[in-house]
C-alpha cells in the first residue's frame, strides 16, 4: 500500500562487485584516431592489473593485436566490464547488444562529454582506477522492444535505448496514428510522426517535439507527437510496464525508426508495438555524477538571460 | 538487472478482498441539496447488505441521523471502504486524511464526472453492486509529503496529492528559486514560481504551466515553472524516490502551497523539502476504468481540429 | 513620427463598389456532385442580374455548357468578381494566380466551413445577394514570394499564400539551416524544418510546429524551427517588409515546399529567398465576419477543460 | 491592393537630420556610481560641439552642477536628442514620458548591453561621435494606451511600452477575463493571468508566458496567457490598429500592470482597454545595429546544444 516501495528498483545502486577483472574495450569503427587512444587505454587496464580483451571489429579496424579479440557475445559471457570510446551512439549501439548479458558499461568520450559517456578521454587516467577497484554510482537505463506487424506477421523486430520513432514519408504530407495502451484507445493522432522515447532518449529527438525531460531513474516512456494537426495535444509520460500499440491509419511511405534504424515503407494498417524490454543498460559513473551537470552543461538547461 | 521488475508496484492491482463490510460516506460540506443524494445512498448501500456510517461532519451539515456517524480517524480504523460524494477537490481532501489508513474511496460526482470522480451521481445504482463484490480495478495515487524550513526549524508541515507550489507574492517581480535534488544542484529558477506535482497534479496546475501529463502508474514527480524568465527551460520528471528542495532565493511576500491550502509569507533562505509520501490514496474504479478517456473527455486532449 | 500610420492599409476596409456585374465560378475539379452545385449557383448568380462565366476547366470536369467559359487569366481581366466553389485549398489555388489582378474573391464551402472559405453551401442564397450589392467585410492576404537559388541561377520560383517550408528527407536525420534576414544573419538552425508563414499560414503547418497565431491583418510573417535541436528556440514574427534567406547548410534530400507544392532534393548551398509578394488576395466576407469566431469553431481555440 | 504598401512606416528610417545641436543627459537615479559616468558623458558631448542640458532630477542626484538642468517636459521642447544612461527599465521610464515630443533617443548602459541600450559605457567615445552627426539607424517603437474603466467611469490610464498585464491577486487561485477586439468576442481566458505586450516587450514577460518573439518593425501585439486552463491556447499577434478589451470576469483582487506599474484590486466587471498610442519612441541606433545579435547575445536564442 506503500507507494514509496513501488520506486523504480534502479534509483538504488546495485550491489558492488569489489573490483573488476576481465575488461573489454570497444570503439568507434572507422575513426581514424582512435587507435592510439585505444591502445593507450588497453595498456592502461592491463597495468592496472586487469585481463584485457579488444572487441573482434575494433581490433580490426585499429589493427591492435596484442590483446586478445573477442566477439561482442564473447564480451557478455566472459567479460565483467565493457569500456566504450567513442560518443553517446557508439554506447547505445554496444549497449543495445550487451544488455542482456548484464555487463556493465562505462563510457569514454574522445570529444565532447555526451550524456552517457561521461568520461572525457584525458582524464581517464584519474578517473578510471577507483571505479576499476568498484567504487562508481551504477545506474540501469531501461530499453524499449519493439515489433512491426502485418497482418498477422510480426515482419520486424528491434530493440531501443534512446525511441521508437514513426514518421511520415517525405511525398505524403501527414500521417495518422492510431494509439493504444494496454488495449485501451488513448487518440487517433494526425501529425508529421510520433515518438516514443525512454528517459535516456527523453533529451533527444522526443526533447525537439517539446517533450518533457524525464530522469533515467523514472520508470516510464514519453510518447510525444511531432507537428501535432490540434492545439489540444500534450506529451504524456506512460508507465513503464505497459504495451503502446501505434496503428498506421493513413499515411504513404510511413517509416519506423528504432534508435534512428530505419524499417522503411510502413503499410497501411501495420502495428507498431512498443513494450518494456526485458534487460536494461547498466551504466557506471564516478561517484558523485550528476544527471542534473549533464542537462545544464548539453543542453544549456534553464541557462538565463544575459 | 531488469528494469521490468522496477515498475511502480501500484501498476498492478492489489489483492482485491472478496467484498466489503462497513462504508462510510463523505459528503461536500455545505452542499444544499447532498441531504438528498446522501441519505438515498446510504440507503442503497445498506440494502446491499453493508453496515453504513456517515462522515461526522456530513452527518451534522446533512441532518441525517438514522446512520451511524463516525470521525475521519475512526473510518479509517473500522471501516473497509469510503464512498465520497462531491468532485475531486472533496475527494483529495477526504484522502490525504485517509491516506494513512489504507481505506480504499470510491468517488460520486454529483456533476460532472471528475478525474478522480468518475462514478456519476445517476449511476451509482447500476455501477456500485458489482464493485461492492469485488469487481473493481484498483490504483494507488502517489502522494507528498512537504514542510518548510527556516533556519534550523520546520515550520509548516502538509501532505499533498496534487501539487505544491511556491508563487510569487502578487507584489514582487519575480522570485528566484534555488532547486536541489537529492543534494545535487539542480537549477536557479527565475520565475512566477514553481509547480512539482504528482501524477494526479499533472493534469491540474503543473498542465497550465506546460508541464507533460504523467500517467497515475508513473512513480515520478514533474517539476515545472511558471513563467520562466529564460529560454531554455523545460519540465522535468522526476523519481518518486527522490527529496527536492526549493529554497528562497529572492521574492518578499512568496507563498508555498499545499493543494490549494497556503502557506504566506516565505522568507528568503526558507527551504521547502518535498518527498513521497509514507502512504498514498487507494482508488477504486469500475472495470475498464480507463484513464485515457477521462484525458479526452475533461480535456479535449488530442481533440482534432473541425 | 506615429506609429498609427504605420498599421496596415488592409487592416481598414478597401473601398466597396457599388456591386458587382460579371461574376467568374471556378469549382474544385474532380469533384463529382460540383456540377448540381455549381450550376445552381450559377442560375442564382444570373438571377441576380450578374454576367456569370464559368472557369474553363471547371467547365470541362463538370459539363456545364450553358454559360461562357473562360480562363484563369480573362478571369483576371474581365471578371470584378469570384467565387470559389470548395475548400481552403482550392481557394488558394485560384488565389495565388487571381492575384496579381486584384479580381475580390468570394469562398463557398461544400463541407465544413474553412479558414477563408466562410459561406456554407446551404446558405448562399441568404448571403450571397447583400454582399453582391456591396455589403462585405474586405480584407487583404498577403502573399509570399520564394525563389531557390543554386550558385547564381535561381532554379524555381513560386508565391505561396500559406507557407514556404524547407523540410529534411525522409532518409537524412536532420538538416542545418542558415537563415538571414535583409542580409543579417539570424541563426543556425538544426532541425526537421523551418516554416515560413504568411498570417493565413499561421493556423496551418506553422501552429503545429508551435508557431503564434498571427491575425491576417497584421503585416508580418511567423518563422518556425519544426522540431529545433535546441531547448533556446521560440518563433519569430518578422515584418512584412524583409526578404529572409534560408542556406541549406547540411541536409542531403532537403525539400522545399510552397503551399505544399514540392521542389525536391535541395543541394548544400542552395538558398531560399522569400519576400512579400507584391499583390494579396482580397477576400470578402459577409458583413460581421469574425476572424475569431472561426479560430474557435476550426481549431478550439481556448476551448475550456470540462 | 498591394500588401507592400500597408508594411509599418517605422520599418524604414526616417529622414535623418544632418546633425544634433542640443542634447540632453538622463541618468538612473540613485545610482551612486552614476555621478562620474555622467559628468564624463557630458563634458564629451560638450566636447563634441553639442549644447548639453543635464535632466532636473539627475542632476539633483548626481549633483552635477556645471550644465543647465531642464524638466523631462523641457527635453521634449528644447532638446533634438536625449542620451539616457542605464538599463532598459530606465530607457523605457524616460521614453514613456518623451515619446509625444518625439525627441529621438540613445540608450548607454552601465552594466550588460541591454535590448534597447545598446551602447556600452565603456565604448561611446567611439560609437557615439557618427551618431551624432547623423549616422545611425532609426527605429520607431509602438506603444500602448491604456485604460482601466469601472461602471462608465475611467478610473485611470497609462501608456506601456512593454506590457499591459492584468494578474490574479495572491489569494485567488486564478481570474476568469473575457477577451474583445474591436467589439468582437474573442475568447474567456482562466489563467493566472494576461499579456498585451509590443513587440520590445515580446522578449520580457509574454517570452516568459509562451509568446513569440515579434520584431520591432512589426505594428503589432502579443496577446499571451499565462498559466491557461486549458490545453487548447495559443498566443495570437493582433494589428497595431485595434483595440483590445479585457473584462474581469472572476478574479478577486486581480492587478492591472502597465510596464510593472501597478493597479491594485481590480474589481468584477471592471474593463481594461488598450489601443495603439499616438506617439511610439524613437531609438537610435550605431549603423549597422542587428535585433537578430542582441536576441542571441541576451536570450541565448537558437543556441545549439553542446
Amino acid at each position: 500500500m506503500n507507494p514509496s516501495a513501488s520506486a523504480p528498483k534502479n534509483a538504488s545502486p546495485l550491489a558492488h562487485p569489489n573490483r573488476f577483472h576481465h575488461v573489454a574495450l570497444i570503439g568507434k569503427f572507422q575513426a581514424a584516431d582512435t587507435l592510439q587512444d585505444l591502445h593507450g587505454l588497453a595498456l592502461f587496464l592491463s597495468g592496472q592489473g586487469l585481463e584485457v580483451s579488444i572487441e573482434r571489429e575494433t581490433a580490426r579496424n585499429t589493427g591492435i593485436t596484442d590483446f586478445a579479440s573477442v566477439d561482442v557475445d564473447d564480451i557478455g559471457k566472459q567479460c565483467d566490464l565493457a569500456v566504450v570510446v567513442g560518443g553517446d551512439g557508439t554506447m547505445l549501439g554496444v549497449g543495445r547488444r550487451l544488455a542482456k548479458y548484464g555487463v556493465p558499461m562505462i563510457g569514454v568520450n574522445q570529444g565532447r562529454v555526451g550524456f552517457i559517456t561521461d568520461i572525457a578521454l584525458e582524464d581517464y587516467r584519474e578517473v578510471l582506477p577507483p571505479m576499476l577497484q568498484g567504487g562508481y554510482d551504477q545506474e540501469l537505463r531501461g530499453m524499449m522492444q519493439a515489433q512491426v506487424w502485418r497482418d498477422a506477421e510480426c515482419v520486424f523486430e528491434a530493440s531501443a535505448l534512446n525511441d521508437v520513432v514513426v514518421n511520415r514519408g517525405s511525398a505524403s504530407g501527414m500521417i495518422e496514428l492510431r494509439i493504444e495502451v494496454n488495449d485501451h484507445f488513448v487518440a487517433n493522432q494526425r501529425a508529421d510522426g510520433l515518438i516514443i522515447a525512454s528517459p535516456t532518449g527523453s533529451t533527444a529527438y522526443a526533447m525537439s517535439a517539446g517533450g518533457p525531460i524525464v530522469h533515467p531513474s523514472v520508470a516510464g516512456w514519453v510518447v510525444a507527437p511531432i507537428a501535432p494537426h490540434t492545439l489540444s495535444n500534450r506529451p504524456i509520460v506512460l508507465p513503464f510496464e505497459c504495451e503502446v500499440v501505434v496503428e498506421i491509419v493513413r499515411g504513404l511511405g510511413a517509416t519506423a525508426n528504432f534508435d534512428m534504424q530505419s524499417l522503411t515503407s510502413l503499410q497501411k494498417g501495420d502495428r507498431i508495438k512498443v513494450y518494456a524490454a526485458e534487460h536494461g543498460l547498466r551504466l557506471l559513473h564516478p561517484v558523485g555524477w550528476s544527471y542534473f551537470d549533464t542537462l545544464r552543461k548539453k543542453l544549456h538547461w534553464n541557462e538565463g538571460a544575459a
